[in-house]
């Protein structure tokens, strides 16, 4: 098999997780996921669509019912998004896919703005491509911040695709506006897509119009050189549905088909119809899932900020609190020793990215803001006994 | 974007189904999908699992469950398949998507013989793969037949990937058990992986001790270098629901947990529940399947050869007649006028490689054999006025 797929890390993440196997006790945060079932009108749209037989494949750009519910939806948030831009895909993770597999050649050059989910840095060595990560800076308030001149030095000509995740898992660091303009223009020049994987856009807590973290949609041309990429799984607590899709040029639209054909073909339509439901009541979830995760938000940073030794920032979106803890200079060693020792459960922050050795990812999204002050606890138990 | 992904094909039967766009006349034979529902007691499982709540991520493998399901079902077929050999895709073709993305770098060779599903040839082609087709023979009769000693003298030391697709779409070609141990010999020496396509492993007619065509998996060790792939779509009537599998030596499985994760993460829970049952009670589909298709082949092949002009042999596997009309070299043109002036809906043979050039495919997966009588009745009345 290929050097480069054995060489890939395994999930960090995973490896404290398989640690904790068989522990019942423990208090997990470690995955990106609410601990919330998908709300009942959305599941109802799927079984009424299985008990009617939809069993059958569908187009490999999606159900155009779903495809003109995504246009209505991202309409409403950043202006006029025609249908000819959108395809549905198997979750945000398979459009990111799709999208790499558009746009990087082997040996081509991947720009990365780290910390980020692994899977972004995956797929273009996947692909055997050039990878350039360029890091965010930690700074001493726990905030991750651009350094917007050393990102632009690393895009020249040369580099393909510029892939950014913001609001950004795991350090809930996001782009301004002004930033996105700066890229834009910048990227224009040099003939670089930007990837931008805006899955939690509605995950964000400071005061916007629209209710949103600045889109790249925003601001960009129907055919500048942008592909968006969304998900179901955080705005609508269907993590385990495996839907997502894209927005793009409509000129590549077409070919982002034909690659839907060759990797999954489409998506169940069971599992479309749940979308589009989901998509069409917004309203009834959306807003309440938001609201819950400030709250949540807002009971664990506070409770983190008042440990010895903890440095974390109160992030802007996402689900994630990242904190440093002063005297833990191993991520893994201190999450595999967390779940052992102190029954928590938190992601290690070097599976994110090098220089967040010594970090930790915790997932907020949790139904019970109590299960999330019992884990403060344990970890504060926890190094007191240190 | 790719040049090489712009110049993809669109896929050709697309093309003529687009063609017959809102003319509700046609009797379309031109997808490889049964016009069946999938059974009752499948789609419930899913619905089961969907009202208690399971729209959380799975593992990456696979549920466990399913997975003990697919090694029972695999071992009463071939032999003792040990879990650890086992992955869970999102259907057949990210089966293949998977194996190649383990297996192939770009500017590897990939050896494919064809005619074939085109995904089979466009899936290294997005990997930058060199593809080198190995063309099967027409013959007189109308049956394709593999030129062993062709293909032998095309795999060599630098040759990373020979892909299979037996029984196969579309011409119904079968490898033979000594056809296929010549094969694997060949590849034990020259260090080639075997990927074989065996999804229509139980839509066979021949006479077999245990209701299959000959598989790899009867002959081959566990730690060869063979990966196989399958699918719910054809055996369980479940194309729309996208899950197939792969088996693989165990040292690879891992590296597949990865790229499943980077590509699709897992498939629903949901799904999965309706492949645990539907491998449960196979003996309640698969066999009906199997007998129903036998009389739709039996039903069309003698009425296809009845009219003049026509070469057509009797498949021994798969759910396609591939057959060839004196006089109509242009298959693309053929099926487009068959659409468009006798409302009959087939598949063009160069959408599967240009040797079949002149060549149709009939998909007889269809409930009622009434529906394929009368569309040999229309390719009759049609080849009568030309």
């Amino acid at each position: 098999m290929r050097q480069i797929i054995q060489n890939l890390e395994e999930s960090k993440i995973r490896e404290v997780a398989n640690a904790g196997m068989g522990r019942a006790d423990v208090l997990a945060f470690w995955f990106g996921e609410s601990d919330e079932v998908t709300p009942e009108f959305i599941r109802q749209a799927a079984v009424d669509s299985i008990q009617r037989g939809e069993t059958f494949y569908s187009h490999n750009l999606g159900l155009p019912e779903l495809r003109v519910a995504i246009s209505d939806y991202m309409g409403a948030l950043h202006g006029p998004i025609a249908f000819e831009r959108l395809a549905v895909t198997s979750g945000g993770v398979n459009a990111l896919m799709i999208a790499m597999q558009a746009l990087v050649d082997a040996g081509d050059e991947v720009v990365v703005v780290t910390p980020v989910w692994p899977n972004l840095t995956a797929q273009p060595v996947i692909l055997g491509a050039r990878l350039v990560c360029v890091p965010l800076q930690a700074q001493a308030s726990g905030a991750w911040q651009l350094d917007m001149d050393a990102l632009l030095a690393r895009i020249t000509a040369n580099t393909k695709l510029l892939v950014l995740n913001a609001p950004n898992n795991p350090t809930g660091w996001t782009l301004s506006r002004a930033e996105q303009q700066t890229l834009l223009d910048h990227c224009r020049n040099t003939g670089t897509w930007i990837l931008a994987d805006e899955v939690y856009e509605r995950l964000y807590y400071e005061p916007s119009s629209n209710g949103c973290a600045p889109s790249f949609l925003d601001i960009a041309d129907a055919d500048d050189r942008l592909v968006v990429v969304h998900s179901f799984s955080k705005s609508f607590l269907m993590t385990g549905w495996r839907l997502g899709w894209l927005v793009m040029p409509s000129s590549l639209t077409p070919h982002v088909g034909k690659l839907i054909e060759f990797n999954t073909s489409c998506v169940s339509v069971f599992t479309q119809r749940a979308g589009i439901v989901a998509l069409q009541r917004t309203g009834e979830v959306t807003p309440q899932v938001v609201a819950h995760l400030k709250r949540c938000r807002d009971t664990l940073v506070p409770l983190l900020r008042a440990l010895s030794g903890v440095q974390v920032a109160m992030p802007s979106g996402g689900m994630y609190a990242f904190f440093k803890l002063d005297g833990f200079d191993d991520s893994l060693d201190t999450a595999k020793r967390l779940v052992l020792e102190a029954g928590l459960g938190l992601a290690p922050g070097n599976a994110f990215a090098s220089e967040a050795q010594g970090w930790l990812r915790w997932c907020f999204a949790s139904h019970d803001p109590q299960r999330t002050a019992l884990g403060v606890q344990r970890l504060q138990a926890w190094l007191g006994q240190r």
